[in-house]
């Protein structure tokens, strides 16, 4: 009769065979434990209590890696540990893979923490007179399933960790994707490692300081993208680097100055020295990818409109520009098509689109207006030249969302009532606030269906200074027109309809201050039940920071993108049609 | 019945089965065709004549092929054609895979030239609007059985050359590896596809420049190893280098701007544009490969005496120093333990050791002596402190084998009859010379085996003001008999002797100029027949072209050198006694 194995905490009791290596059956039982060595005994994250059962004597490393944790003798490597008759083991919550929340609100998903960087601890002893294996030799045979590269770079700093390692060589190893040792440092520095998550928006920048040794999001920063000075939205930045490889360079030197000034200042004011950060993840739509990369962008800006790449191998931190540990890898998003990008595909990331076991929308509407549909197995993308009015940059009164934009706005008995983010002095409108506004003016007769603003001022008075002119109202009309022309097109071509959609997933700075009801009022959303609708917040950063945790996440994201089809809206006649009728502030009907 | 197909000019017949690939069957029987692209219908390089046969219709590529060579219609791809009927096909001399000469005499060896650096041009007309597929992507599609990587550099160069390569998109992929798009260049520049073999010998430097797509040695330059004013042998370049990484990265700045001259030179004067070389392979001896990159060399200096690295992944060019097309990639022929580095095995490739079928011993004469012996299965490998005599560094009379040095030597009647380099008047002895003049002196009874020169003055003429001191004969006898100490230990710790050997491969400087009767006379070498003794001169650098040439080569030389024990001669008593007994200078018994 084979042995029977009983899980503490949970209690559960399962039959194992004879000699099964006890981390491997814990693993098909569903006890998600953390292998990070990839059960090679080197890293002691998958201790175990043997709380009945046969004690085999401790190996030498094991009795080190429990008198380092201060565990008492009746731990085991569960990666070591054969099974032989029948046991009792205590699962403790240290040996279990700590699980990633990825958005805050809308979508509950999470997954476990695997980074591609792994730092691994270990002893290093010289070799023998006899056997005088090559100290890279003596690494490698740490993981022999693994044929590790390594760069000079790497073996010069593992030459220094190792002559710095006192005399037992203790040093640690710092992996990429099980792949590459990247470099190693003297001493026992598992703990501390560092990587960065950029949402690389066209108006934004925003960078977060993770702890990929816990998975927590240490900082977080924001700034302007420098990038705007030549040009508010993708087009006047692709116009501007058109045709001029040196200007391509230029854009490309501020926003990486841009980065770096955010990744110094979040590593300064959390003591995290940049060189224990090995990894940066940068979701950027196609435009702002390619920039970033010093990438000529000209085949973006003519038909048939395609881009350079679209799954990049990791990239050597140096070739980056970004100012991290020179030995690290950073991580472009990959983008989906010519203007579905990295934000996207990390917004996809961010919502686990590949196991999606429905029909979905997902639309972002940040400066592009960028939409992607699945049903059943089948995934389509486009994009729709939106304008940046969501984002407030090219109205007389608009603004991002800071203090003393108006975000929210509404009706009371032909009254707007208006609502400033932090209470200030009304100093502009962002992009939730002027959907209220629209709404309000709509209902409350101000302004027609078709755009035209009744006052013979042709202006909406806001707040105070504030208002909304009759050029403002058209941005905002074309701007809608494009993204509901956009989803129109989409479910068209795959012969559905907005009612037969299972979630309509909304990213971008919108949050959860869009008012929904005003939305599809003006026709920007379908109408469908308001729980449909999902914000997701800003999914690019997430799906980065996704991407950054997990190896898994990483991948699966390049492979999905393989998967998604093209839509193109310039196809003429019929897009020129519902566009027009879509310049009319109404609810689909 | 299956089809015969008929192969011209050999006028072999074999039966081929019904929709078989005709490049594969014929690869089958034993003619090697050039498969260049890896069977994918782009390089035009597998063309045959189809003298009698079925002849489908020209693929729109393949007569754009055929015309780009001249050729009339019958010639087809044989990577495309399958065989339907009775075939009577003629594989012309240029569709036949070139075999490469490693080693002008002593060995006769070829094999196939199948380089890592491959250049395959290409058009890449621009994708349809509906199906904006990425530039990279491509690219990529004309490589389905690869996962290409690319850099951001190697993404870069391709849309440039893609902007450049005219309304087809006509361009010229270069790839490494099978694996990674180094670059890419407009055009038609297949042809154009340049590597360097590097010597990086302790003493001198020889470099190679070689057209990978002939096969051919375009010219080679040497110099003095311009490390040498930090000490002229392997242990005081070692130690000028111990224990300061700054004195390491001095020996190694000094050492590539003396490739980079020689590179620079040989790019020069053969009009070859430094940017179409793309590959380097350098052959060094361990401490000369460390210092090359810039790595400590205390494990070396000290007991247990190991090295860094063994086996390195080809490195990145701006990673190596050296000055090249930057997207090319550099390989350090590996190491095989502590003393016996890559110029060793590169040495080993150049004889195909792996493949040879019997016993034999490989004496490195250089600065340093390394042995390295095979019977049966085995491989051990030694090193001996032979010190630089035998190079001429350390004599009063020394010199290398420049013009003026006495390289021959022979007793006529009790009188030493000596030969110049050139013919011109004696400026000094090389390795070859002191060999024969020591012999000499012997049989004239001015020297005794112990090494005592009878003559008073402690002095014996050579030729003009070039003598032989009392100093330089001990030189040379500390020398021979660190030499004969290793061999004797190398044969007794396999349990063989030297009668069993099949072969003795003499590498180094010596050339065909050593006598052997004479190296056999001192004890140099052990008494074999002299048809057992094979000089392959330059074998570091024959290896190092043949890992340029061949990606198999280089491949089979990595997985070699894992193969190898290492026999230490560091271990006292024994190698003392044999050792001291070796100091007399006399013939093997």
């Amino acid at each position: 009769m084979s042995p029977t194995l009983r899980i503490l905490p949970e209690g559960m009791s399962l039959p194992a065979a004879e000699g099964a290596v006890l981390a491997e059956v814990l693993d098909r039982a569903g006890v998600a434990l953390s292998l990070y060595c990839g059960r090679r005994g080197l890293c002691g994250k998958c201790l175990v209590e043997i709380v009945r059962g046969p004690l085999p004597a401790l190996a030498e490393d094991e009795r080190t890696l429990l008198a380092r944790r201060g565990l008492p003798p009746k731990f085991r490597l569960s990666c070591r540990y054969r099974i032989s008759a029948d046991l009792d083991v205590r699962v403790p919550e240290f040996s279990r893979l700590p699980r990633m929340p990825v958005l805050g609100r809308g979508v509950e998903r999470s997954f476990a923490l695997e980074p591609d960087v792994r730092k691994i601890r270990m002893t290093v002893p010289k070799p023998a007179l006899d056997s005088p294996v090559a100290l890279l030799d003596l690494v490698r045979a740490k993981f022999p399933q693994i044929d590790l590269g390594a760069s000079p770079d790497a073996l010069r700093a593992l030459v220094r960790a190792w002559e710095g390692g006192g005399p037992d060589g203790e040093l640690t190893a710092v992996l990429f994707a099980d792949r590459d040792l990247l470099a190693a440092e003297p001493g026992d520095t598992a703990g501390e490692v560092y990587g960065i998550a950029v949402d690389l928006g066209t108006t934004t920048l925003v960078a977060e300081l993770v702890d990929l040794a816990s998975g927590t999001v240490i900082d977080t920063a924001a700034a302007l993208n420098p990038q705007v000075k030549f040009g508010s939205d993708v087009i006047s930045r692709i116009t501007a680097a058109f045709g001029a490889t040196s200007r391509a360079a230029e854009l490309r030197d501020v926003v990486i100055a841009g980065l770096n000034e955010m990744i110094g200042g979040l590593c300064e004011r959390n003591h995290v020295p940049r060189d224990r950060v090995y990894e940066a993840v940068v979701a950027g739509n196609t435009a702002m990818n390619h920039l970033f990369l010093g990438l000529p962008v000209d085949t973006l800006a003519v038909a048939p409109y395609f881009a350079a790449f679209s799954v990049l191998p990791p990239i050597p931190v140096p070739a980056s520009g970004l100012a991290l540990n020179p030995a690290g890898r950073v991580v472009v998003a990959p983008n989906i098509k010519s203007f579905v990008g990295g934000d996207i595909s990390a917004g996809l990331a961010a919502i686990d689109a590949g196991h999606h076991p429905g029909s979905f929308l997902f639309v972002d509407l940040g400066t592009n207006g960028e939409l992607v549909l699945k049903k059943g197995a089948r995934f389509t993308a486009t994009s729709t030249a939106a304008g940046p009015a969501f984002e407030g940059m090219t109205l007389s009164c608009g603004m991002l969302a800071l203090p003393g934009a108006v975000f929210k706005a509404e009706d009371r008995d032909g009254r707007t009532v208006v609502e400033t983010i932090g209470g200030r002095p009304a100093r502009g409108v962002c992009g939730t606030g002027l959907i209220d506004l629209i709404a309000a003016a709509l209902r409350q007769g101000r302004l027609s269906p078709q755009g035209h603003i009744a006052d013979p001022s042709k202006r909406i008075p806001v707040d105070g200074p504030v208002e909304l002119t009759q050029k403002d109202i058209r941005e905002v009309q074309l701007a809608a027109a494009a993204v509901k022309t956009g989803i129109r097109m989409l479910l068209e071509a795959n012969g559905t309809a907005a009612a037969d959609l299972d979630e309509i997933y909304v990213a971008g700075a919108f949050g959860n201050y869009l008012n929904v009801a005003n939305a599809m009022a003006l026709g920007l959303l379908p109408r469908v039940p308001a729980e449909k609708i999902r914000f997701i917040g800003n999914s690019s950063l997430a799906g980065a920071r996704a991407m950054l945790l997990s190896a898994a996440e990483r991948e699966r994201c390049e492979a999905l993108v393989g998967r998604i089809d093209h839509e193109s809206l310039a196809r003429g006649a019929a897009f020129q049609a519902l566009f027009v009728e879509a310049l009319e502030f109404k609810e689909w009907s």
